[in-house]
């Protein structure tokens, strides 16, 4: 048995060991055990359903104090940002417990039998159905919103299906404690203790995305890490959707009006988006694409200032400060690369300085554009829209793509939408990538290798992850899941053909 | 250059050749022909994206007697069949034009700047935007609905995107006749010829789903070349979707109230579902669940019976001949497994006779039970519930799964069409799950290796499989998509988490 221990990125000490690599044979138990469960948890009426998903989101609520300590302690992180990172995951579950009341993401469709162009048809009723276990990967960078408790989570829970969490080792105890907590309160709500697993080690998580009982995987990491999960899936003997959110350079453009007109306010915006909680965000804009001359000059000026103010800042652990040392000394030695701003390269525990590097669009290749997970973003300068075109189009796709415009600006930029819609998933103008609003109209994913899904991890559709369709054909009322009766006219259905909101 | 010849199922004759095997080079330049229209047909209006869909339908329906001469003389299905089937597919064009027209499909989500209780919200619009070239593989079994023209074609057209179809070498006629057609269709009304393409061989269809710009696969054929496909994707830098639609058993449960019932309605009818078009339909009862005693043994006699009457019916293939000869021949053999129904072993060019089959649940193993493509078919009879379950729990799951009741029952099935219900995607009472309707509620899909996806490939949301979410944040009005812009208030759209009909 293997000890797993989580250390202090604020000094590099070890903390107290909470959790031990799980066996695959207890990964085995802890999944059927969640399999167990998985015909209540579906057909648990809605309203129960969301109120266990308040009876969570209270728990976490009310342990708020002990659990920002705890993730601070393990991941550096701070205060303000764990805080934030709480409410934000509370939010979320209150949120899908409005969103599967509100019903439409059941898709109901009813087709009355009767004639039609292509002779009798019969009477069809359909609807999205709870695939069963989802196993969940928690993330490094959000011990609270992408870990055992957050939006996958959630959204999983409210379709209706057990979640079996495979915890993050750089924060080990955070995992323990709200594993703890979100389970008390299921289980005090009513609820089987199998609706929420937890599994700690690599070995465990591999099992646990092999487990036959297992219908679909939600993972946010790295790309190396989503592709290894890949590769276990592959060898199942009935492959399941994995739905990845790996990696993502967010580049971010500066028209020359922009330039012209807000260099200053540019320059400082981006640098707080670029080392914001230290540039550990999946949509911290890895690269700022800044129009030659002057103006432009200006704004890597002002933001190089900016960064430079920013003090040493503790990163995740061990593993990601060491990579973030090697690709920024990979950057600074690159031809044509010139370095703007450069923090002390050690602090204590796993602290690094920020950095910001760059270079002519013609003196760099796209095979030198990379994500960069740390306080560090690269400018790359372009002389032409051909140019600027040219570098979107050949950087990997990502999570978002920002236009920061002029005062005046409009129409023509629809060509440059019309590329970074093929190339992101959020586009955006004049705001900053990081901040992701948990919305109904979000959408947090994109072409590979931001994820490799046509779905979204934030926002209310990342519930369509862990749902299948089934219909029903002449089937007797009795036998119907209550949605598909005639009497559920409290949720929007689409009736023959026609979209029928709720009555009364 | 290896000439693809098809064989005429009724003689054994091999027909004129009318393709050749597509070159790795030919595949890269139709793919990049089909890229280059791909912005194109998705920024097409809507209205003029149906307009093509029904100038396609049109010019199907107008080579009406050419089609189905063609394809009869490949596929050995009967003209009565395939007129059925060219009536299906140019429905479905038109269906898919009608859908794409009422907008529900695109999930327009407006979410306004605002107050929320997480803070500030930007601006947040999202839709649902088309992935790019589509890979389409045709089936043996449906020259016209499953094939060049079909549902998977007709939806990613609808969907925005191109289309290139990996040709059924049992019927190149027929697929080289359509795709003319077709694309001489679209080009007349005003589209650039790459939004269709056509490519031959094995080899050009693994080439086609490496092909860097193409975004998804809609499949439909055998585990086995599905699953090879899907290799060739994992070996992809982007992995992309795979909509196979696989192979399928589709258990019918007898009840004991509907065998004491309607013995001889039931047998006749399970006789012209397995054997209709040769029993080459994906959703073929393959395995008949009877009750055990004298009501069950009407069941079976009248199946028997009714089977016993159909003539020797010719295969789509040699392969598909050899096949059900030997898989037929195995059930023969394999011991607790009695023949009730058995046609001469063969006919003139591919020709079979029909098959079935029974076996006490208790002496079967699950592993004993697998789809035979063909007129073929299994009875198994059951004693208890318990006994019933077991075997729908352990055989593979399906597309379909169907309850055959007594005229009093209802409540009383609710448990197992929960268990059907998790192992199938349509549940069916009083019907046979061949013949699938092409409406807004269809589900042809279901857990693997029915399919490997949470989606269908016929009806209305078969589209979903083509399309992406994208969200724009804070975006001026001039470069939006027309349909999240304040005035397109004629489809159905989520405002503020409201859902809103459209106007006037």
């Amino acid at each position: 048995m293997t000890t797993i221990t989580a250390t202090n990125p604020y000094t590099g000490a070890a903390l107290e060991s909470v959790a031990e690599e799980t066996s695959p044979e207890e990964v085995a138990a802890v999944v059927a055990e969640a399999a167990a469960t998985a015909s209540w948890l579906s057909e648990l009426p809605r309203s129960e359903r969301a109120a266990l998903l308040e009876a969570i989101a209270d728990a976490l609520e009310g342990a708020r104090e002990q659990i920002v300590e705890t993730a601070d302690s393990e991941t550096g992180l701070g205060a303000t940002r764990l805080n934030g990172e709480l409410t934000r995951t509370v939010f979320q579950f209150r949120f899908f417990a409005s969103v599967i009341t509100e019903g439409s993401y059941l898709e109901v469709t009813l087709d009355p039998a009767g004639d039609t162009p292509m002779g009798p048809r019969p009477d069809l009723r359909r609807m999205l159905v709870a695939t069963g276990v989802v196993a969940v990967f928690g993330a490094s960078n959000f011990p609270l919103a992408f870990s055992v408790p957050g939006g996958d989570t959630a959204s999983a829970l409210a379709a209706g299906c057990p979640v079996v969490v495979k915890a993050h080792p750089s924060h080990p105890g955070t995992s323990v404690l709200c594993f703890q907590l979100m389970r008390d309160a299921a289980v005090a709500a009513g609820a089987p203790a199998g609706v929420l697993g937890l599994v700690h080690g690599q070995a465990a998580g591999v099992a646990l995305v092999k487990a036959p009982e297992v219908t679909a995987v939600g993972f946010t990491g790295s790309t190396g890490a989503g592709k290894a999960l890949m590769e276990a899936i592959a060898e199942r003997d009935a492959p399941i959707p994995f739905y990845g959110e790996l990696s993502s350079i967010n580049p971010v453009v500066v028209t020359r009006a922009a330039a012209a007109e807000r260099a200053q306010e540019l320059g400082e915006g981006l640098a707080t988006s670029v080392t914001g909680s230290a540039g550990q965000l999946c949509t911290k804009p890895g690269l700022v694409l800044v129009p030659s001359g002057a103006e432009g000059d200006a704004v890597v000026t002002a933001m190089g200032q900016a960064m430079g103010r920013t003090s040493t800042v503790p990163l995740l652990n061990e593993r990601i400060r060491d990579s973030y040392r090697s690709l920024t000394e990979e950057y600074a030695q690159t031809p044509g690369v010139e370095q703007v701003a450069r923090g002390e390269a050690e602090g204590e525990g796993f602290g690094v300085g920020v950095a910001l590097f760059q270079a002519p669009a013609d003196e760099l290749s796209p095979d030198d554009i990379a994500e960069i997970f740390g306080p560090a973003s690269l400018v790359v300068r372009w002389d032409s829209p051909e140019q600027l075109d040219g570098v979107l189009g050949a950087v990997e796709d990502s999570l978002t793509a920002t236009v920061q415009t002029g005062s005046g600006e409009g129409a023509e930029l629809s060509g440059l939408t019309r590329t970074l819609q093929a190339h992101a998933g959020r586009i955006l103008f004049n705001a900053y990538p990081t901040g992701v609003a948990v919305s109904w109209a979000q959408n947090h994913g994109g072409p590979w290798p931001a994820t490799n899904s046509q779905h979204t991890s934030v926002g209310a559709t990342a519930i369509r992850r862990w749902l299948r369709p089934v219909v029903f054909q002449n089937a007797p009322e009795a036998v119907l899941p209550p949605e598909l009766r005639d009497d559920a006219t409290d949720i929007p259905r689409r009736v023959d053909g026609q979209l029928v909101l709720p009555q009364g």
